[in-house]
């Protein structure tokens, strides 16, 4: 291993300032790569290496367009040689496997148009079938930190590259675990997007029905970037899925520091016996704890039993299916240890698979709860970070435990985010990297990578394993948005005629208060429901008696359209002087109406009359 | 054959009616029930037919409670036989399969509770598998209309008992279409609820991933009823769902007929040689443009193809599973064509299933696409009515044809409701029913039973085989409400800063157009952003120009709150006289502002700063 040239700063703010000024251009910058890479050989991160006999073309085709003129414009990004690159050889980790795509994936597709630049194709477990990074006949995978660890896999050199500066981001993929567990063991953000978000078109499949190509960066923003531009509706892919409103790039931004987190009982912790992983993981608990986070313990054990069923159950299954004909007609062409998995897959029956898929369906309701219950859910990434000695030693059982906190993700459909919170002193002397991921719902990536951003506010590592600093980060402050509250003053008070508005559209009361004393109430005329109507009057208000409820944003749209005139939702100001979206009322409410401002309260006149 | 005696009117209202005026009693009525009865056995209704002895304690149950006091206080109904009835044997039509559950199954409880009777366990193709009513060793079930002719199945006692005037409503199943065949065939509404809306713990399974407690009534308020008292979430079944807020029994109504109907093109129509169904269809469709409905022809074959994935596929391993271990150990204990059929099951592999279900991921994409362009499609409820002789002649052909318009219904999550909409004068000399059915997505249900309700208006038959005369039917006006329509006057008109929150959440502008002429337009004080507020003044306003944007309702709620101060929404009069749900503005928000009215619109005093 030779020693790494000059350490370059490849986050995407440095790079566009780079080239916005002129002290850098794309040429300079692959170039440079190109040299940096040759450092690095004895890491086995490729399988297509950075080179300008390939890489020129996109180089070239930058050079017409103003580096402002496309959100990617000269970033250097890498991609896991299961996803096409037009071109270029996509062997899946297997060289009888190759074939040369004539068009890029979808995702890589949107990714050069958006301006990013290819610069290699990275090294994995074969057919994406491992978490560790030594099952691969291109060698295994070095970690960025210390060359005698695992590199984390499948997405092995997608990660490896990013944390060595090699690239700005990558491309890896994530059916049980292969974007998150090199992120950890790399220092790295890695985004697990919710299924079908990212077209699956042009992948080398692994597990059809659970597949995701994922994201390796070195900051919550740059994740965020490559997200915006990959993550686009494929007519053309049968799982995709189209972004709702609330993940859409503007709803990233800096999530709060008092978020309820879910946490694992210490009796469903595992490290297997990795003492600096159990420190670096409550090390990590008492930070957050510091700084202003709730930590509510979960039963993690639905979680577990859903992870079992990935590979003790008939999703392997899968597995082999993508690996036909090859599994079939030449067997010795696949790496020992994956075929020892994947021929397992050709056996289960599909009553096998209808009792996994009934049970995965009870155990998805009680995680979905569970999730619901929270902001986010909080784990370790990995429990264990073994050497490639240790990893060959025992290929399944060890990789089996770097799957623990991770395989249940995709068959649960959820979406999460993989982030770096400690480098630490380890027992082999020098400073590793360790990390939690963050679990959410399907489609609430944006949120999970607002919460990851605070997180790196708080633990502020450097970039991978290149010791470069964070650029400044997205500081706008955004809310999960799951549910709002609304503010009643009148018929919807509880035991009131239309509570039930509130009731059957799941709301719950959050707070009784009373408004800012700027309020006059008035009886309006009409009937025979009788309604007030709350009027701002800065110079003569009072405090009128009002409930807070907190209903799910997607019902609250039929609630505010069933709402006669002259009233109305809008903003009122409460006793701690802040605003609360509820109900206001028209002026001309005014004609005919009674101030009854003196009562105090809807209840109270009502009661007087 | 002999002849029935008095037919009851068992419509709910009518006997609630009896009920309170005291000219009827519950122990009347059973009495009543089980003398009727005596009149059909030859149609092998039942497998435990009516009768006192285990009847008796569910009379005996009502009498300290008021006619008033529970929604089904003595409604009469029956269960087909593969629903668990505390007491009695569920046999699923297959004697050796048969036990006596120690208790209800959880629907049955619920209707129990809100003081239903029970009065007969019904026939079945056995094990659900037809849908026809000819594959039980009880013997082959009769049609209503005509002895000669197949009762539809697999819910064959269900639907006959409620269509010959033996109970209010029943209980079916329906996984390929046994809710709904058989209501065509005996003039009844045929309610398929969404998946997971009625708990199938008590139930003998059919497809565990398809099934779904059904419910047959002889009107659409009935079904309403039903619906109401049933769909309960049950924590127990895994597959049970909460049933959303647009899908709440204050949702039902009366649907208007002005709606969008998606209809099958006439080269997707099958009738196999049944000329009168084919004239029954043609004359629905008349009738109902006639009424005002659009009918809009919609691609079938994604449906189709669906459709033959569910016995042409693997689904059918779930039959075999289902019948495990009898269909093992005891092969000959079932119905040979029943047999024939469920055996195939043992033989798909996991990778058959996997397959299948990707395919299936692709075409509820493709479908649900379809679904959302219209209110709902309407479809034949079947092609063709078989004589029992001709069922009997070809038994997996003829039973095949009965479910072109049926199988794909379950695989896809969609919600359907059999209507009645013809008694014509068939080639038997006698006259005969048929129907159609409505589709919808997944939780549908009310909106789907509202648009029935529209229809029983139009097509005014009588109640199943019994000449009794309808009862009046609910006549509030619903809607859909899966889109809300918002005006907008401001920054959000096409063009203008804020328009991208409309665009962003699925919006699209529907109308241009101006205000009734009684309001006043103002620019509001405070910026950068520039808006407008719209008041309401009757005596001095004018006409303003206006956007009306159409916008999914679960996107709105997000939309309203974030609207700011003094702003909000609430109901504006448009030029032809109707509110439309709008931007209102507080009277304090005419503090420092300026009137502007004169200009007429927002964008014309823009452009005159």
């Amino acid at each position: 291993m030779t020693v790494p040239n000059k350490t370059l700063n490849l986050s995407f703010a440095a790079l566009k300032q780079a080239y916005r000024s002129g002290e850098l251009s794309p040429q300079q910058l692959v170039e440079q790569i190109i040299e940096r890479a040759a450092g690095f050989t004895d890491h086995n991160i490729w399988i297509t290496a950075p080179a300008l006999d390939w890489i020129q073309p996109y180089i070239d085709g930058l050079a017409s367009k103003n580096p402002d003129s496309s959100p990617l414009w000269g970033i250097p990004f890498v991609i896991k040689d299961n996803i096409d690159l037009a071109g270029v050889p996509t062997t899946a980790g297997c060289p009888q496997f190759a074939y040369t795509p004539g068009q890029h994936a979808f995702v890589v597709q949107q990714l050069v148009d958006a301006g990013a630049i290819p610069v290699g194709k990275a090294n994995l477990d074969q057919f994406a079938t491992g978490l560790n990074g030594t099952r691969s006949p291109f060698g295994a995978c070095h970690n960025s930190f210390d060359f005698d660890y695992v590199s984390g896999g499948s997405s092995s050199g997608s990660a490896v590259s990013v944390a060595l500066g090699l690239a700005s981001f990558s491309l890896g993929t994530d059916t049980a675990g292969s974007g998150r567990v090199p992120a950890c063991f790399n220092n790295l953000i890695g985004l697990k997007p919710s299924i079908g978000l990212l077209s699956g078109s042009g992948l080398v499949y692994a597990c059809r029905s659970l597949d995701c190509i994922s994201i390796f960066a070195t900051n919550s923003d740059d994740a965020n970037e490559v997200l915006e531009v990959a993550a686009q509706y494929d007519e053309a892919d049968g799982f995709s899925r189209h972004n709702p409103y609330l993940n859409l790039k503007r709803h990233y931004g800096l999530a709060a520091s008092n978020l309820s987190l879910g946490v694992i009982p210490p009796s469903q912790l595992q490290f297997f016996g990795d003492e600096g992983y159990a420190s670096a993981y409550a090390d990590t608990l008492s930070e957050l704890q510091a700084a202003g986070f709730t930590l509510t313990e979960i039963d993690f054990e639905p979680f577990l039993e859903a992870a079992r069923l990935l590979y003790e159950g008939p999703w392997v299954t899968e597995r082999y299916m993508a690996t036909q004909p090859l599994i079939d007609t030449n067997p010795d062409a696949i790496f020992p240890v994956v075929r020892a998995i994947v021929e397992q897959g050709k056996y289960p029956a599909a009553t096998d698979l209808f009792k996994a898929q009934y049970r995965l369906r009870e155990l998805k309701r009680t995680c979905d709860a569970i999730l619901a219950s929270v902001d986010a859910l909080l784990t370790p990434t990995a429990g264990r970070h073994f050497t490639i000695a240790e990893m060959l030693a025992e290929p399944i059982k060890a990789n089996s435990q770097l799957g623990y906190y991770t395989n249940f993700m995709n068959l649960l459909d959820m979406a999460s985010v993989a982030v770096p919170t400690r480098l630490f002193s380890a027992a082999n002397g020098k400073t590793m990297p360790f990390g939690i991921t963050l679990v959410g719902p399907c489609m609430s990536d944006r949120w999970l990578l607002s919460i990851a951003n605070r997180l790196q506010g708080i633990f502020e590592l450097p970039q991978g394993a290149t010791g470069q600093p964070q650029p400044a980060r997205a500081q706008n402050p955004v809310t999960s948005q799951k549910r709002i509250d609304v503010l009643v003053c009148g018929a919807h008070l509880t035991g009131l005629p239309l509570n039930w508005q509130l009731t059957e559209r799941g709301a719950t009361l959050k707070t009784v208060t009373t408004t800012a004393a700027v309020y006059r109430m008035y009886a309006l005329a009409g009937g025979p429901l009788l309604r007030p109507g709350l009027i701002r009057d800065e110079s003569n208000g009072a405090a009128i008696d009002v409930e807070i409820w907190s209903m799910p944003a997607d019902q609250f749209g039929t609630f505010v359209a069933a709402i006669p005139g002259p009233l109305g939702i809008g903003k009122v100001q409460i006793a701690d002087g802040s605003m609360v979206t509820g109900f206001i009322c028209e002026p001309s409410g005014q004609i005919g109406a009674e101030d009854i401002t003196h009562h105090g309260s809807w209840k109270a006149w009502l009661a007087s009359r």
